[in-house]
C-alpha cells in the first residue's frame, strides 16, 4: 500500500451505498501534509510534461490543487459551480450531471484563464462516474489548450469513470483507485499499481 | 507598499459599486508563490501563537488557506456553505447574510474537527461588512476553542467588518487594507500599515 491508501484505511469510513468518508484528512478537515505528499508523488508521475497550469473544481478540488501546484511551479485555476449560466461570451461553460444530488449544474472558468498556450493538469480529490472530470476536459479542450494529465486522489475503480477516461488516451493517475469495499465490516481492497 | 497591495495596483481592476475585481490572482486563477508569500508574513505577524488548526470557508478561502497553512504546519478546516441544515446535532452551525446575493446562508462545520483543544486561525480572502467572518469566529466559539488570530488577504477599509472585528478584541491582521477606490480612474488609496 501506498501512503494515501494506508491514510484511507486508517482513517477513512466506508458507508453504506459505495460511499467512502474521507473528510478528517482529505475533504473537510485537509491534512495538508499529505497533500504536499500528493504532489510530490504527481511531480513523479507526471514529470517531463510541460505543464504550466493547473486546473481543479470547487470546493473539494482547491486545497489539493494548491498544494500541489508548489510542486509545479504553477498557477491554480478553479472552474466554478452554478446552476444559472450567464451566456455573455465570457465563461467557457460545460454541464455537469449530479447522480448524487440529481440535477445538472454548470461548470465556468474565466476565458481570459485558459488558452491555446496553456498545458494543464487536471485536478481533483474524486473520481467515480467522471462526469465533473469530462466537464474540466470539455472546458480546456474548448479553450484549444491541452491536457497534459489528470491527477486524482481516489478513484472508485467500480464506477465507470476512470475507464472510459483512460480508454480515451489520457494519462490519468489515482493514487488510490477502490476495488471494493464493505461497508459491514469496513474493508477495502485497492487496485495493485505496482509498475 | 507591499508585495500584495503591489499586485492589487498591478493586475486589480476596479469597478463601480466598490467592487475590486481579483479574479487574476486570487480567487479564481490563483498565484501560489503569493500565497506562499501572504503565509510567510501571517507566520510572522502570528509569531509566538499556539495555533494548530487553520479555518476558513469556501471557496475562495481554502486555496490561501491552504498554502498558509505549509507554514503553520498545521491542517486546515474549510466550513462549507449550505442553504439548508440538518439539525443532527453532528456539525456547528452559524447563519450568514450575504449582501451581494441578499439571502441567508448556514456556515457548518463537523464537530469532530474543531474543540476545546483548538488553537484556531481564520483566513479568508475578503473582509467587507464582516457577515462571513463573523459566522467563522461563532462556530470556534460553539466549540469551545479559540480565535488566536484572523488573516485576511483583502480589507475593505471603507466597510465596517474590520472596525466590528477589531473592536470585539480579536488580532485581525489584513495585508491590504483599502481606504478608497475609484471606478473612473482605477485608483487605489491604502491604509499606512507602518507600525
Amino acid at each position: 500500500m501506498n501512503f494515501l491508501e494506508e491514510r484511507i484505511v486508517m482513517d477513512g469510513i466506508v458507508k453504506e451505498g459505495n460511499v467512502l468518508k474521507v473528510d478528517s484528512f482529505l475533504n473537510h478537515q485537509m491534512d495538508i501534509k499529505l497533500f504536499d505528499k500528493m504532489g510530490e508523488e504527481y511531480a513523479k508521475r507526471f514529470a517531463g510534461k510541460p505543464i504550466n497550469k493547473i486546473l481543479t473544481i470547487e470546493a473539494s478540488g482547491i486545497g489539493i490543487a494548491s498544494v500541489v501546484a508548489m510542486h509545479f511551479d504553477c498557477p491554480v485555476v478553479f472552474a466554478k459551480k452554478t446552476q444559472s449560466i450567464n451566456l455573455d461570451g465570457e465563461m467557457y461553460t460545460a454541464e455537469v450531471e449530479s447522480f448524487t444530488h440529481k440535477n445538472v449544474n454548470h461548470v465556468i472558468v474565466s476565458k481570459r484563464f485558459l488558452g491555446p498556450e496553456d498545458h494543464v493538469l487536471i485536478i481533483d480529490d474524486f473520481l467515480a462516474n467522471g462526469c465533473a472530470l469530462m466537464g474540466l476536459i470539455q472546458i480546456v479542450n474548448q479553450a484549444g489548450a491541452t491536457v497534459e494529465g489528470i491527477g486524482i486522489a481516489i478513484e472508485k475503480g467500480f464506477q465507470q469513470g476512470g475507464q472510459i477516461i483512460r480508454n480515451l488516451g489520457y494519462q490519468l493517475e489515482s493514487l488510490a483507485i477502490i476495488e471494493e469495499m464493505d461497508a459491514s465490516n469496513g474493508e477495502i481492497k485497492f487496485r495493485s499499481q505496482d509498475k
